[in-house]
């Protein structure tokens, strides 16, 4: 590249790094960025120099594989209903070990290993994350949790003392016992109790596509009124649903801005947070907010 | 009891709740007081008290029979060589779940419903246990590791913070994986390292008899040299040794007193620590300190 | 005793160590608690152990009978009226210098002796105490004062400075005169405008019987409300009244308990604070506090 | 005054102010200065102006003449030998009472009442006067004292809190008993501790005289070897030599400078303080200090 | 002068040091205390003197004979509307850099050189003076400025550094460019902004006359109401009206006193601070105000 | 630009971000970076996104070509002696007013107009540039200065409240008079003084070329010593020696690098400052250091 090349990147880049000084970016990270070994590495370095120019993110995984991976290994039936995991009290036990134990170790090693500072924790730690047992008509879940209440001072503690916390997605209920949540929930719900100044989902689409068949019909801004109406005119379908609304959930909650970002290209996370077009979609309350604000 | 007799166990006990303010206290956690449910809460019960009134307990806990007993059901073989567990990366990656994941867990969950404030980690957050492979000329004992360095700045942020840490035995070497160590050393290394003032190591015996099969022939006060001399003259002997040179080691990194303290016996913290006879036996530089200096 | 009863004690003691950390008290000593050297000793023990569990115990005390002695000893005649003694200015000086000279620098002195940190001071210093003086339609009872203002800034750096206050009640008048006021009125209005957590009035009587003749118809516990209605109903009556309604006033000026507690008992400060059933009569504004809140 | 004059004495004086700014000033108090009740008055009204101009005065007082007043009254006797009081316990009871509950009050009612803010304190205080008995070939003068530590805490205390001390030459010994002390070398060895910028010596000469009968032969300023050698000629003699003796002590701890200064002129403190030539005698370790330093 | 006399120019002044302490100073210098070499000087030594004793004075200035004198050497023709300088983008340049560069510079190399810290600024460092151009219809004045808005944390820092900022009247606009601004408005405007407790305009009158032939008639201290009266009974006239308007507007921001200063007569500062009978006229909010207050 | 090749220049150039953050950055302003608009605009600009992104950036700046202009137009000879600008009081007046007046604040003005918050000083200010007469054989120079001392309380101050000193190269003398000095002098005895991470200095050469007719003779960096040899050997000659000899000061005095930076090339600064390989010459202690370190 040619000198004026580099500094038009830099002249746009950095006002960014000075507009995100100390913000709070709750980060959902799942799907192929998780699995992938290449994907991990990348995602963890981003968020990295992230840290490193001042941000202040935070890390909430699931893990729903390596659940699965490891009842198998000890021949622990579990079925899905309504898409959720009906956990017993056995199932349970190998979900908190493999979240709290293997899933959320993992991160925390990779990213120190690199040169990180990350804590480990879960919602047992400090009972931050406080639920109950989920309700339903269609059956009895088992150890399945809605949240009741999130308590952040040991995460603001921790990003204050300018660690990464790194946070499993398992809650403690009133009667001492762990509970298997959504871990979408959980982290739109902590960047909404936090204050954070951003959400994003790391997942396995493009972001928000006017039709599902095209990757140039992608939305790259939306308000929460747009949000809406492209759900109810159908538009907005099927999987991508749950995505929007965990987004909408977060913005409702006093989050500044929620992204939907493709987990599956390579540093999707900078792409997104330092050029004027970012790379997925963007959900705002307003929009004449602009794009990575 | 009459009104005098309650005023003069007050009497005998206020004045260490003084001594004891803001004392760090490190606890090493295990045995029996760890697999009896009963036991366990009373222990839990000690600590949240030894915490509400102004003493940092800190617990470090280990796990082996939880370890075994996943081994056995994922039919993982694991053999012991000179007394340490022969551990490949498919047996490590099972004891860094258990531990972290169910066993410490576990400790959080339940002190955490009693009313405390835990958070736990392991050595990897922070990665603040640095450990490197352990030699031997007799075996490859494979992910066991020694402790190479220890950073307490995270335990004693979560101290300062009113937080009760519990560390469960594991640590990350350079090479960006889990070792396993022993329990013991990393409580009584702890223990130095932060210089807490006392390492109180909970056992299934005792504390340290002069005849080991007369209970009444226990020693509660020990200065370093007598203990020093009793292990040379075979008084200390057998699985004893190892428990006393644990204690001297915290002794000579500048932790002022090592209690070893009989796990078995209901509130045995309490009685160590608030009567001027304790239960166990304190180990400590010089012998004219007072016993529960 | 054995091991159990030894925790038993302290389960229930330790709690309110806990409970009363950095809490203020004001205690009103007085009475056989002030002349007999035996009791005085006790008292000003109990108080050093408050103080060293982190209470913040504020002394305050008249005393009756040093003045009389030393007003006979220097010929002064003094004489009662409604109960009240008329002070003439040639009197008023040697109340003054009894109180503030000899009374409480014996208090100060023996409480440092015995290893705290006392420091005497009067309503003159930092002419914290105003007063005016006092009018009845009866008499001119000369200097006898009646509160104006209080100032708790001077008291309130000497608890912060972990020194107790050792108070004698003289106050000060805005003509630069010194006058003479009731302890007891003195020790509750301080003890209200400090937002004291618990004034405590040592005094001759076991608390507020039923049965004025009966020591077992103690009510360890009243409300407001129960107390008023007791006067009310002449049940409570003679020199109980000023007592019960020293206590009340503190109460309605924000203090959380008022106890009347038996002065002539050994330890009667530490019975009442620390065991779930105390010895004397505790009044708070409802009565579903517990006993030693 | 014309214009002209009165700028002329401000610019002289004012950039004393801005030199004394928040420098330590112990003043002896007693003789005429304490008897005379304009004298009183007029010397409380200088250190209140000291101190609004934001120096930290301490006042020190003894109290002969009304402690002899008292042990008359009360018909004890006491004798003087080597000039020095023999003190009976009986007789020290009135002495403590006296000083600390009369002579003291007097002072802090005073200051406080034309709009000071004075605390009262003595030796007893927080035990900041630590003393011992003093011995004698000659008699046994009872409970007569020599200072063995002086903590300065308390003191230094109130003058940050902008309190002004008022402090009565009683200490305390390590029997827990009051004893009387010189209230010179009390005040001379409080400003070495506290290291004050100034000791001010207030008494009933003039200052140091070449020639005792011709008050022109005042020496305004003197190094510490030239009051070494006027002692050792003989000029400096009689009354003189223990008030010259008490500036050197202090001058020997530490203290700037030590002025004896006449209390029987009105306002002698201004004068001595503010004026590039005082009115008494200043001593400095070496003379090369301006005057008024 | 004899003691006494002294004594009683203290006693006087004394007072108002403590009332003056850290109150902020803001005085507009110029008229002949900033021609004469003589007046200068002592002008400067006031200001010295005043920080000295803990106040904090702010100097504004303006200097339209230097100007005037460099717009002539550089033969740039300049003419004079409504009393107002009409300034050409040519003539800005030369107004800029003789206030800031020239007289600015020479305030500050004086004060410094007798031993204060001064430093020089003017509106458009951090841009603290806001303006926009002044609006007539009789003439376009040019780069001829009014007040939009200002700053006064650079003014407040500097005064907290304790630092005497001398503040040039430049003004900049929204347009980057200097604006002329009357150094009196930007005096009196920025004691209103920061809240200063007095207002000193140094000019060449005694202050307010009653009759402007008889200095004897002037008027030492005035309400805001009389002044607003006597300019509406045409008693205050002519050039002696801007001064007094000038001073209402900064006692209607909020200023405590504004006082209008003989800046002929030498140390006049100090006259109308230090003594109750000032040399100027002071005015205030409500009259019954001491005079100095 | 592709997406890769922005992540690319981005993974390059955050990671100075954190390295630079707080980081002391003193530029040497000159040449034609100072003269032409198009350049002038973007050095400031440049400097504004170096303090958005948390470097401390300092600037200092002389201006001959604007001093000459202004003595032409008023008429006032100077000469020049081995290349110094003999300055008589009468010029001097004329450099003082144009650097401090006009150059001064027309940088300051620029700064701020395009947001940032800048401060112009110059060596009066607080006196902090202390400087004496030239000395030289050959001739007198008048009122030109050497550097004598220099207290950088000031300096550090204004950065510490985030902003942004520009610096004219006028200093103080010990008579109080104003004197010039060179500016590249004044820059590089300041980043000593206040251990600046990096001096920059501007100049309108490419850097130190190994042959002057090449520009791809370009050194990218030079160790002390290199610099010395090169010097030594006549490779570095002409107008380029006071350059190198003025970043060898620099460093000697323990600024971490200098860099000579061409301001002829729009956005050197950034250039030099966030990639690897740099437009300049960069010269630090040991050369084992990165290039933009």
């Amino acid at each position: 590249m040619v000198h004026s090349e580099k500094v038009e990147v830099l002249i746009e880049a950095l006002p960014y790094v000075n507009r995100f000084y100390k913000q709070i970016i709750v980060i959902k990270y799942g799907g192929n960025a998780m699995t992938s070994e290449e994907l991990k590495e990348a995602v963890l370095y981003d968020i990295l120099l992230m840290k490193s120019v001042g941000m202040l993110p935070i890390i909430v995984h699931g893990g729903g594989p390596f659940i699965s991976d490891m009842l198998g290994k000890l021949e622990i039936e579990s079925e899905f209903v309504d898409g959720i995991r009906v956990t017993t009290e056995e199932a349970m036990e190998v979900v908190e070990m493999v979240l709290a134990g293997s899933v959320n170790n993992d991160i925390v090693k990779k990213f120190n290993h690199i040169g990180g500072r990350a804590i480990g924790i879960s919602g047992m730690d400090d009972q931050f994350l406080k639920v109950k047992k989920a309700q339903s008509d269609s059956a009895d879940y088992g150890y399945v949790g809605e949240i009741e209440d999130i308590e952040v001072d040991l995460i603001r503690q921790l990003i204050e003392s300018d660690y990464v916390p790194v946070i499993s997605s398992v809650g403690m209920g009133e009667d001492g016992k762990s509970y298997n949540i959504n871990a979408d929930t959980v982290a739109s719900a902590i960047a909404g109790k936090i204050e954070a100044d951003k959400f994003m989902l790391l997942t396995d689409i493009e972001g928000v596509l006017l039709d599902r068949n095209d990757p140039d019909s992608l939305v790259s801004h939306l308000s929460k009124k747009e949000a809406e109406d492209l759900i109810a005119q159908g538009i907005i379908s099927g999987g991508m649903i749950p995505k929007v609304e965990c987004c909408l959930d977060a913005i409702k909650q006093g989050v500044r801005a929620a992204h939907i970002i493709d987990g599956r290209m390579k540093h999707s996370l900078l792409l997104e947070l330092f050029f004027d077009m970012g790379i997925g979609t963007m959900i705002t309350n307003e929009k004449e907010k602009a794009h990575a604000d």
